[in-house]
Order: C-alpha cells, then sequence, then structure tokens
C-alpha cells in the first residue's frame, strides 16, 4: 500500500482508503489507537493482540481478522495459541465466527510458513477443585432443570474437556472469553468469568484497561455497559479479601 | 475436499483447515457437534436445521448460510420453507440479513435445480381470536402511544400479513422466532414467542434440547441467558395448567 | 439487473433473486419498505438515509452498505457527512465496522466521480457547557473509578475531539448515534443519546417514525425493546418542561 498521508514521527497504519473516504477516521486511527492506545503500558502488546482478536471472532468480523491474526503472531501470540483461541471461541460466541476465523487464518499462516497445529502434549490443566464444584453446583441448581442438554454439556464438555485442553494457558483463555463477553454485549456471565480470570492471574488494572482496548474494537456502549459489572467485581473481591 | 484428518467410526464433518489451524475445533465439531448433537433425538434433524439456519440468518453468517441450506434440504426442509424462513426472519432480525441468506440460497438452489419458488395458494393462517386480540391490545397499549408507525406496521403487516402466511407453518414460524431472539441476545420479547411457540405445538422438552443446539451457533452465553427466561415460561404455563 | 417481476404502479427495488428464492420477501420489500415506509413524510428521505447506513454500519453488514450509500447521495447526504458518520461510529460500533464501511464506499465514490473527501475547515462545534459539563462530572463519578483509561478517553477524544468535528452537524451526529444504538440492542447509553439527539433538535416525532425504519434494518425486536426506553424519555422531557 502506497503512503501518501505521511506525516513526520507518526505511527501510521490506516491504509489510505481510509484518509480517502474518511479522513477522521484516518487521524483517529493513527493518533489515538495506533499512536497511543496500542503502545500503553498498561496492558502487553501481546494482550491486546490476544483481545482484539477476541473480539474480532467474538463479532464476527472476518474481512479484519487476517491483520490481527499477523499482529498478534508478531506480539508473541502462537499459531497454536490462535487456533486454541478459535477453538475456545466457537462455544463462546458461536461455531460460524470460529470457521470464518481458521478460514482467514489459514492464509495467514500459508504466507508466514506456518505449519500444521497438532494438539498439545502437555498434561491437561487442573482445575482448582472448590471453585470447579461450585460451578458445576450453580449448574445442576440453575440451568440443568430447564435445559438438561445443555448443563451436560456445559459440564462434560465445556468444562470437563476444553477449559483442561493445555493448549491455552488458563488466564489466556479468561482474558479472551471476558473480552469476547463484553463485545457481544452480554453482562450476565461477565461477572462469573471476570472474577474467574482474576482468579487466573488478570489484575484489575489489566481489566480495566482492556476495557478501553475493547472500546475501539466493539464499540464505546458496549465497554461503557460493562464498567458498572466489573466495579461491582472489584467491590466483591475487596470485601472477600478484607474479610479473610 | 480430502480427508486427512480421517477417524474411524467417526462422523467427519469438519474441513482440513479446521484440523490444520485448530485441531480443538475440529475435534468438537466431529466428536461432539455432528458425532453427537446433531444427532440426539430430543430434537429433530429437520427441526435442528430450521434452528440452525435461523440462528445464521439471524447473526448475519453468511459464510455459513450455503452448507447449511443444503443440509436444511437433505433435512426436509423445503425450498419454498427456507425462502419463507427468509421472509420472516427479515422481520425479526432485519432485512440485510435476510437479503445476504437468499443470495448464498440462491446459488445452492441453482446446484440442486430448484426452480422459482412461488407463493403458497393455500388458504392464510388464521390466528386464535383471543390470543390475537390480547396482542394487539398490548400492542395498542405500550408501543402505539410512544411509537404509532410501529405499531400500526405489527398490526397491519407483521401479524396481518406474515404470520398468516401459508408457505411456513405457525410452529416453524414460532421455532424460527424463538432461535433467533435467543441468538441475537433479546430476551424482552422471549417470552412472548416461548409461549406462542408451545401454544403453536412446540414441546418444552423440544425448546430446552433447542437451546443446546443454539448454545453452539450461537455461543453458550446466548443459550445460557435464555434459561431463567424459559424457566419463568415454563413454571407460568403449569401454574395455568393447574388452575385450570 | 433484468425486472422480471415488474408489476404495475409499483416502486420495484428488490432485485429478482429475492423473488425467486422468496417472493414473500419481495412482495414485502416492493409493497411495504420502499412503497410505502421510504416516502412516508414523518422522516425526511435524507434522515432515513443516515438512519439506514448508521443502521448497516452498527451491524456491520458491509454487503448492503454500497447500495445504500448510492441512495444516501443521492437523497443529500453528501460524500464528506458519510465519511464523518463512519468516523463516529468507529467509535460508536468499534472499528472493524467502520473499515468495512469505509473499503465499500470507496468503490461508489470511484464510480460517482467523488474526489478525495478533505477535514472541514469550519470552526469546532461548541458544545453546551453546562450539559457538558454534567456529563463529564457523570463519567468522572461512574466510569473512571473503575475504567480510568476509557473514562480519559471518553472525555478528551470521544467529546473533546469527535462530537467538536465540524464534518457532521450535532443533529446529525445524535440521529446516527441513537439509530446505531438501537440497532445494537444496547438501551443503557439511549436515554441520554436520545435526551441529546433532542436538545439536538430531534423531535420526537422524527425520533418515533425513526423507530419504524429501524425496525426493517435491525429487526422488529431492536425497536420495540427500544419503545419503553424513549416513552420515558419523552415523559421526563415533558415532566421537565412543565416544572420550567
Amino acid at each position: 500500500m502506497t503512503m501518501k498521508f505521511e506525516k513526520a514521527g507518526r505511527v501510521r497504519v490506516a491504509p489510505d482508503v481510509v484518509y480517502e473516504v474518511a479522513p477522521g477516521l484516518g487521524h483517529f486511527t493513527d493518533d489515538v489507537l495506533f499512536g497511543e492506545v496500542w503502545s500503553r503500558p498498561q496492558l502487553s502488546p501481546r494482550d491486546r493482540s490476544l483481545v482484539t482478536v477476541a473480539v474480532l471472532v467474538a463479532t464476527g468480523k472476518a474481512a479484519q481478522t487476517g491483520s490481527h491474526v499477523r499482529r498478534a503472531l508478531d506480539n508473541g501470540v502462537t499459531a497454536a495459541e490462535l487456533g486454541e483461541i478459535f477453538t475456545h471461541l466457537a462455544f463462546y460466541t458461536g461455531w460460524p465466527n470460529a470457521m470464518s476465523a481458521v478460514t482467514e487464518t489459514r492464509k495467514v499462516f500459508e504466507e508466514r510458513g506456518v505449519g500444521l497445529i497438532a494438539d498439545s502434549e502437555e498434561a491437561p490443566i487442573e482445575l482448582p477443585p472448590e471453585a470447579e464444584a461450585a460451578r458445576a453446583a450453580r449448574v445442576a441448581a440453575t440451568v440443568a432443570p430447564t435445559a438438561p442438554t445443555l448443563a451436560e454439556l456445559t459440564d462434560r464438555v465445556l468444562f470437563g474437556d476444553l477449559w483442561r485442553r493445555p493448549d491455552l494457558t488458563a488466564r489466556d483463555r479468561s482474558l479472551v472469553t471476558v473480552a469476547a463477553l463484553i463485545a457481544i454485549g452480554q453482562p450476565e456471565q461477565l461477572p462469573f468469568h471476570a472474577n474467574r480470570a482474576m482468579d487466573n492471574g488478570l489484575t484489575q488494572d489489566e481489566a480495566s484497561e482492556m476495557l478501553a482496548h475493547v472500546a475501539f474494537y466493539a464499540g464505546w456502549p458496549r465497554a461503557v455497559s460493562a464498567v458498572p459489572v466489573l466495579e461491582k467485581v472489584y467491590a466483591g473481591r475487596t470485601a472477600q479479601a478484607s474479610a479473610r
């Protein structure tokens, strides 16, 4: 791509077409999103890539997936982790989104000479037994009576298989899950997964910074609507910690 | 497509690219989604196809529409019913989704030698007068004062024309409507339409099984968020039945 | 495109493929949506185009963007306004939607001989100081404690830069924001933006008529769910006016 709209000392990411049709969008893309947000130290470039890819998959943005898969690889996300993110998000945002992401990513993998991805041979992730028992009890009480098949699959497949796969760490699974839930505007499951994310090692500062990042890729309203939910989660954890 | 990742005794649906990029997704697609869920007897293959197509249209997944239109035809959904599902979902999930579905489906119809679809010549569906009067009264009370045009179109076009078209049964219209509402995460209209679906012949067991099916195509969060809504609908119907 | 399904005295917009696959959809497109809704005088064709483009961008319908960009230009929306709508909606519905809209629109601009869009040289829009102070105070109280980066960007970039850009009037910014919020099913921010829209000159009759228009492009459920929100906004403004 040619760079007609170059400006000294500025990251230049927006393609010419953006400046030609929507110069304001070029300005905000290069001066704010890439000139500022992506390089804020409060969230690592690798995490920003995990979050961005999760949002793109969750909202079905196949057209932007390729370029952000490239960026993710550059930022240290491995090809195997990307594949597992799509697997994980198939469950959290639907099969079609994952399938389209796979198709777009295959092109990048070919271009980069990435070979076939194999299942990890590490041991499965062990879920903390107490938390896992509480989770299962909640599903048994709230989901099983109305939707027995969904409850059974949740226990056996989602938490009995997917979340134990060693191909992506528990912390990264949590991060992409939380980003996806915010992006699709589904606050009901956010308290559970935000708490789980912090149990899995995500800090409150990272979670807060992630909100600002998600705002750019899923829109301000989705991020702003998640604020009171995270606020309560933080308060709950503070209360819990001080009760100890 | 070649089948490099064959495994004895297993349904094999996921294309090679899925195994190459996201082997976990291949595993869950073939071992769980198609190896298990699609063949569960609690919901017929035809109903599963109706639900899947409805979710794909509702969430705008044009890339996956063609293959599931083929599967729907194989599972006994007629071409005319498919066309009418798109017509129905234009109203419930927006014109653009329906237009894209039509474009993708035209290719499959050509490939299968399906000719032009004509309007059904059956008599219009008669809506139960009492329920229809209650519905109209609710629109007059809650929608008309704030949004008169929307209320007028709801009465005259949506329920006065669309829902009476004989090109799709009332029960199937209800099924695709409910699946679409769950998939787009819009719970407000779900109680009305879940009740209407059961009045139109959908059983509670089918509705519950549908939730698990929708989970795969629209993501777990959408399905889980619909559980408490369905729970209340079931409880309301039980209370009503025992009051008789 | 050929016009096999011509009918005397009717606007004919739906392409043949719609009649071939889903004749009902052809009927509703030509007899209701374009034969009736688009020409209702309660909302100008230019406003209907603003609303339609906003819904298409907000819901990521790239396939339909080109034809409605053409219609918008025909209805008096300028090319520069279109570019700025994409810039605006990048913030409200996410960068990927805006980027895809830009790509589709570039093709139409080339076809129409539209040259490069330049930033407006008008003075920035002045936001009413009292309302702006109230807004900032609300962000400081409700967003900043939990999500400081999001709060800072909201003040400095969203309201300190975007909303002051003279490339689109405050009233049109409000109209596309409200249409987008309804289309994505995000009611939490709707009261603030519906009030702002009316402060910026949108009438209640226009807002109500817009709901019916949005119903066709984002689906009935999104529009119906916005009704009680608008109802409260109208009531609040009436109470406020009579208290003066």
